[in-house]
């Protein structure tokens, strides 16, 4: 049978299993499945070593009084908690937020903040806003594949622009605005993850961040900030928002996933006078209202708790285990592996020897007990075939000591086929429905 | 000052208030503020009795008993429910959810269900997956205010089927199908509200139901059946679900919000197994996943509480506010006036006498203490100057009859105005920003 021949088999194939085929929006061409879902069915299996989910690690909850202070709030306030709110958010979290914002030297008015179920869905209200379709999104190479998944459903194009050490490079930058408007086309925002980069684990150069914004401000390009790992630097340290330095032009995304509790999806975003009206407008249509009872658990806590106090346990928390996986790498990696060394936040990028594919070889860690985010999902072009994310966050030191002797043991196998056969056989990955490849 | 002046003036005002004014996406232009918000900063005085809302009313909710649920859920199982969880939704809670439809004739399993944030988040998704700009959308007229802001967010196309007192007319549909693909338009879906219509307050009736399937399924189009308040009929009856009919046809929506609490925003989606799977997708992008703890709120509370009980106390609550709201009707409204007699729901639907217009009419309402929702509003296409909606679930019946006599003497005010002057004076409403005049 010919290749033709075989293609119609399967849209035939297709077209029965769905009825609904020819109706849907042009949009949804670009919402595939991962190719890695079904192997992540396999991977979380207790015996695999999970490096590949980006779950906050909640153990450290003071879950006791947590229950008392929720229970105390549905017998105080429950009339309220459980009902509607508005799409702007209840005005007491705001003004908190507020505070929150200020340890990283945002100076910001309740009224400019929207809380949104999740940043994710900050960033989906801003992409809805302001991308039709065609419209450029510049984002750091790699980038977070939330945000990616956002751009793709509004069918916004992203075009990737360099990171080094420091970050996003300033003349990465103005190369990328100037390829991308000598082709006519329209950049609508900067997308950038200034703090303990997802996934790259690179902080923004804080001499590089008023370069980026003079960059940005001379363009007409709109900055957007997200920043979920921003207060969750190993040592305690922050670096000046971008939103700190240029509220005109910057619309920051924050949340409380990460410095909290991510199960209670409660995010935000700060903007602009006239833009926080339009995106308040857009929430109502995608939600009505994000979940007042979260809100006020959200509220209650910060006023309650010593969520400062949380968060260095969070901090120190993470070190350890940051720890733990640049020890294993250092001592277990085969030469030709180079890796990045966060300060902060969740995760690691690594890069492998040339000749290793990491998602054909992603199966193979898989058989070995061991998974991590193959790195083509954090681009938009089909870059990152040699790299990989590496999360610290979810599992205990020990286990990320042993996942990545199994990771190192993987590649190093991989490197003898290499060796041996030019390249390495690769296999199609398929299969049942399974859990996201990433969740945050 | 010109007409064409006082616009430059303006434009310019608005530009310099918003920088960002050009770099909006184009479906931004159907995203305008309420023109009655500023109103409803006033509506919302307790002095006003407010018809306007479709709030639910909470307070047969055993608060006590659900906190100390809550607490347990927290304290036994808080590392689950305060974590991420999957875009499809609490594997539990969609398996009780399928229980829940079979109340209505649904024979559902639990993978097609995806949970939701409210649903007007499943509203949000489904448009999402199947609406290019200018595809058209098939609704009754009048239809629910937030799902025609879902289909403009996505530049979709209304066209309003006219209902009667058996609610959507299936010759008016035949009628829509034939206009609309004449005019060369794409349709994708019929959304309808078969049970408890809001805001029109009228029930599909039951020997209609299968010929409106009928109509859809001989003409491809995809059914969308919205019931939130399918449940809550006076005397507890139920109507078969339109996807009880037609499993291969029907994406059905419905929402905890008002047979439980809307504050949790917990609401789903049963879509046929390959849209469901394109829903997953585009909630990943959207959301992430629905906030864990309220799936688990929710899925707790069917476990434990007299749901079934407690939704007979939410039928007897509203027959009772539905009663005040008939008896003061008949009562006081001047000859002239028409509404509907709702035999569930939340809402009845009144056409006041020729003359009126219920928009203008709105502030003088106000000024008399009493406000309602204007017809307009529940229209994509300028009809419903006549009519208003008169919810009558969350005031207490005493706060109804004297909102409705409030609400006669105002119409017969405006009516004597249209007597002497042949029309009524105008003024236009402006105003700072206020909640929404619509939850749910």
């Amino acid at each position: 049978m010919s290749d033709h021949g075989s293609q119609e088999v399967e849209n035939t194939h297709e077209r029965v299993l769905d009825a609904h085929l020819d109706r849907y929006a042009q949009r949804t061409a670009g919402m595939t499945a991962s190719e890695v879902r079904a192997l992540f069915a396999v991977a979380n299996r207790p015996e695999v070593v999970s490096l590949a989910g980006g779950m906050p690690n909640l153990a450290a909850l003071p879950l006791d009084s947590l229950a008392d202070e929720i229970s105390r709030l549905i017998v105080e306030e429950g009339q309220q908690a459980l009902q509607y709110g508005s799409a702007h958010g209840v005005p007491r979290l705001r003004e908190q937020i507020c505070e929150v914002m200020q340890l990283e030297g945002i100076s910001a008015h309740a009224d400019d903040v929207m809380v949104t179920v999740g940043s994710q869905m900050a960033l989906d209200m801003v992409t809805r806003i302001f991308c039709d379709p065609g419209d450029v999104v510049l984002a750091e190479g790699p980038s977070y594949v939330g945000a990616l998944g956002s751009f793709s459903a509004y069918q916004a194009e992203v075009v990737h622009v360099a990171m080094d050490d420091e970050g996003l490079n300033p003349d990465g930058l103005r190369e990328a605005i100037s390829k991308v408007r000598s082709a006519g086309k329209n950049i609508k925002f900067l997308y950038t993850i200034p703090n303990f980069h997802n996934p790259a684990g690179i902080t923004l150069a804080v001499h590089r961040r008023a370069e980026i914004l003079e960059i940005c401000r001379h363009h007409g390009i709109l900055v957007l900030e997200d920043n979920p790992y921003g207060l969750l630097g190993f040592d305690g340290q922050t670096y000046p928002a971008l939103r700190s330095q240029d509220p005109d032009n910057v619309v920051y995304l924050g949340s409380f996933s990460k410095v909290f509790a991510s199960g209670l999806r409660v995010g935000w975003v700060l903007a602009p006078h006239a833009v926080r009206e339009k995106l308040v407008l857009a929430a109502e249509s995608a939600t009505l209202c994000p979940p007042t009872l979260n809100q006020m658990i959200v509220s209650r806590y910060l006023e309650t708790h010593d969520w400062k106090g949380q968060i260095k346990t969070y901090q120190e928390q993470y070190r350890q285990r940051r720890d733990a996986m640049l020890g294993a790498l250092e001592q277990h990696m085969p030469p030709g592996c180079d890796w990045t060394r966060p300060d902060g936040g969740f995760m690691v990028w690594m890069t492998a020897p040339e000749g290793v594919d990491t998602k054909a070889m992603l199966p193979r860690a898989v058989t070995q007990r061991v998974a991590y985010a193959s790195g083509t999902g954090f681009y938009a072009d089909g870059l990152g075939s040699r790299q990989m994310r590496l999360s610290f966050c979810y599992p205990t030191p020990e286990r990320i000591q042993e996942g990545v002797r199994r990771l190192a043991n993987t590649i190093t196998d991989e490197l003898d086929l290499v060796r041996t056969f030019g390249s390495v056989p690769q296999r199609p990955v398929s299969g049942p429905d399974a859990p996201s490849v990433d969740t945050a």
